[in-house]
């Protein structure tokens, strides 16, 4: 096979200032040149990525058909085409957790679906899309696409019925375009993360301790989540992972 | 506790010539008061069982809030509380199965999603809330909530990414209903089909051989997934199942 | 096909006051033949079940070949070859839960293995064997084999090592043995009861109810789980179902 | 907390051409102290390991408690206390596959779950009792122990209970030791090669291509499976991983 001698390619979509920007951080220090798209791309953990990372910012609603394509297209015209999309929007809306199913609301379930797990159909159809044109890389992998998840994707929770549909929904396509598309080298991996997520002090130094705990580290770390999404994306394709669970040392499951 | 004494009043949600005809046949024949909802609910093969079994019919288009609320206000006028509700939609259209990711039309993803999934969690919903208000029948239970699913629900399986998220979704939201719900009398499962379903000889009988096949049975027998629904129905609440995966004899899996 | 017409046969190994009784005593009213198996044979309670329910018991250790290929031979010369064999025993031990994995004692783990799945390997082999040779029934089946089996089944509880080691054995070999015989007849159910077990009162009824709580039906009543194996007995093999865990309604999963 | 400053000790349990030997260079590599314990440790494969990557070797049948317990000590004693430790016997026999149940060899069942399931415990235990020792490194890990495992333990396949079994015991045993130890800050990881193994051609580099496929990279390679190990035990605690299944990209699942 002709190896690609392309430079790697990352597009992340969700911008916040957990995974998505230690994704960011990690991929553009590795080499990369890096886009991350966001419903507002302006907000200032995006501007400060872009200044200390050289990292393309995008606007995408990414529960929108043409608005993914649209994304697709303005990054392969600017980047070239990506090797490596993270899917990173759980949908998660205020009073989604916590609610009666009696006393949800509709409306509600009904947008976390289409923010999480359409999104993620749309978001995935596109990579395919663009990756199925790439050059195998020297680890014989034409692309990699990762879905962050959530423990809700593993188990059902009460008092959190959207949130498991949208979970387990993502959590299926995932499998379901692994089977499809790893036979074609394109590597597509589902990484719930069964914790919650630290976040970045003022002096950009990471913290993951619940408050009031004693025990340190008992939450997950975006950085070390981005390092399995690196060590994802260069396996050699002899022995691809498609699903590995990210949880403190700490935590019940 | 006091236990209630009213006859059962069972509500299936999808109207074929199916699990939901077998449904509604067993369980008339089991001295439930029943009613069938579907978006055409003119069809012969519901007139029928009108006719035969007494069964009620009730136009709704399950993935409408509103609708799926006046269902269960006039199914609770016309026949009382439901006991046991069957959500029989698994959403499949046309070109669902055997589209590469990359051709699959989005539009059809996304009604999938909504015509399954989400009717599942309007459903469900109302059916929780108008059974929270049962009493308890002899075996603890203060109603039964069914969910019909796929082998999709258990395995992505390629070239079907949009029916794994909704058969997932479906699951996903039935664990979660069960965890919440079970510790309030209410038996919620999910019932995942994994094989073709038969279907009615124009003699009544029913068939469940594939075409071309030399085995017997090698198709899920309607009649005998009905049969599992009345047993979960009427298990004491000591040993509650909450998934049953159905499969013939000589299927692989 | 022929069908059977030999009235139904069941050898129920391991011989407590809990599942193994209820199912003697609900297969005998159903009309079957059963004989029980267990290391002492003569302990009062089968005493009972052999006076009031017509039940053969026999001594075997099920971790024995030899035994186990005794038993068979004894049971079909003495009843008939089998049709339902229900694997009864979990192999627990004093101090087999609570102990530190660097506290556990090797033998303990050992013995736990030999007890509970090996011994499931030699009741199932010798079920499979005689049942190869039965004519189908009316629902198509030449026997059910069926592994009780416990909530370690599914997850391993930290504190208890070689009790998860033995109870996934079980339901490994399960797994196999449904997939290797199934299409040809057989059909072979693992059970896994997740949830403490109840007991039987001096007046001959069951009780389920944990010391000190105030809710009713929280313990797993051994009557209800022995129902749904003689459900299981009895499906078409059009719609089979593999695996059924039991849990009460308050049992937190 | 204070960290360890002692190097890395890695004790790989099992000495074949396959994954113990890729491990080893691997770990060598990585500035580690290096034991392989096999029943036969003459091997030409293992004493090649020793002449190239200064890898010691230790006799033990790890089957046996008393063995294993000696083998640790005379490690700790060589090398110091190990923080890696890797079990990489599956008990595979011959005749193991391929048999039908009511044919298979009841001692060779015994066998394979004492070979595989049993000498993990063994080796499990004694490796948290020296890791439990140790101070946290960098990660905040005292040490990573790693079951090699296979696709039996995710399905049971027919014609192979009894390695289903094993291998089902195998990762119920490390499931309940992750829940037990990664609290204690020792980090579990069960890890199932969902395929064929590849092997080292004489010139030293390895094959992974089965025989007759057109395809490349169709068999895990066992230098790649090393890699993922090593990403193991170099994981920070704030996001552990309990288990990865490494599958070539064109495998069927």
């Amino acid at each position: 096979m002709t190896e690609s001698t392309n430079p790697d390619v990352a597009l992340i979509i969700g911008g916040g200032p957990g995974i998505s920007s230690s994704c960011a951080r990690l991929f553009a220090r590795n080499g990369m040149a890096v886009g991350v798209a966001a419903r507002n791309p302006d907000k200032p953990v995006l501007q400060d990525l872009e200044h200390t990372h050289g990292v393309r910012r995008y606007a995408c609603d990414a529960s929108e058909p043409a608005a993914v394509e649209l994304l697709f297209a303005n990054v392969v015209r600017d980047l070239g085409n990506p090797t490596l999309v993270v899917h990173n929007i759980d949908g998660r809306v205020p009073g989604i957790f916590g609610k009666k199913i009696t006393e949800a609301d509709a409306c509600m379930a009904f947008d976390t679906l289409r923010n999480s797990a359409f999104s993620a159909f749309l978001v995935g159809q596109q990579a395919a899309r663009v990756m199925s044109e790439n050059q195998p890389n020297a680890n014989g992998a034409k692309g990699t696409i990762i879905f962050t998840n959530a423990s809700a994707a593993l188990k059902g929770f009460p008092l959190s019925g959207a949130f498991a549909m949208a979970c387990h929904a993502k959590a299926g396509l995932a499998q379901s375009m692994a089977r499809e598309l790893m036979p074609q080298g394109i590597h597509v991996a589902n990484v719930p993360i069964d914790a919650a997520i630290g976040w970045t002090r003022d002096d950009g130094t990471r913290a993951h301790r619940r408050a009031g705990t004693a025990v340190d580290d008992n939450m997950a770390d975006p950085d070390h989540i981005a390092e399995t999404y690196l060590q994802l994306h260069r396996q050699h394709r002899s022995t691809w992972a498609f699903e590995v669970v990210l949880r403190p040392w700490v935590e019940k499951w």
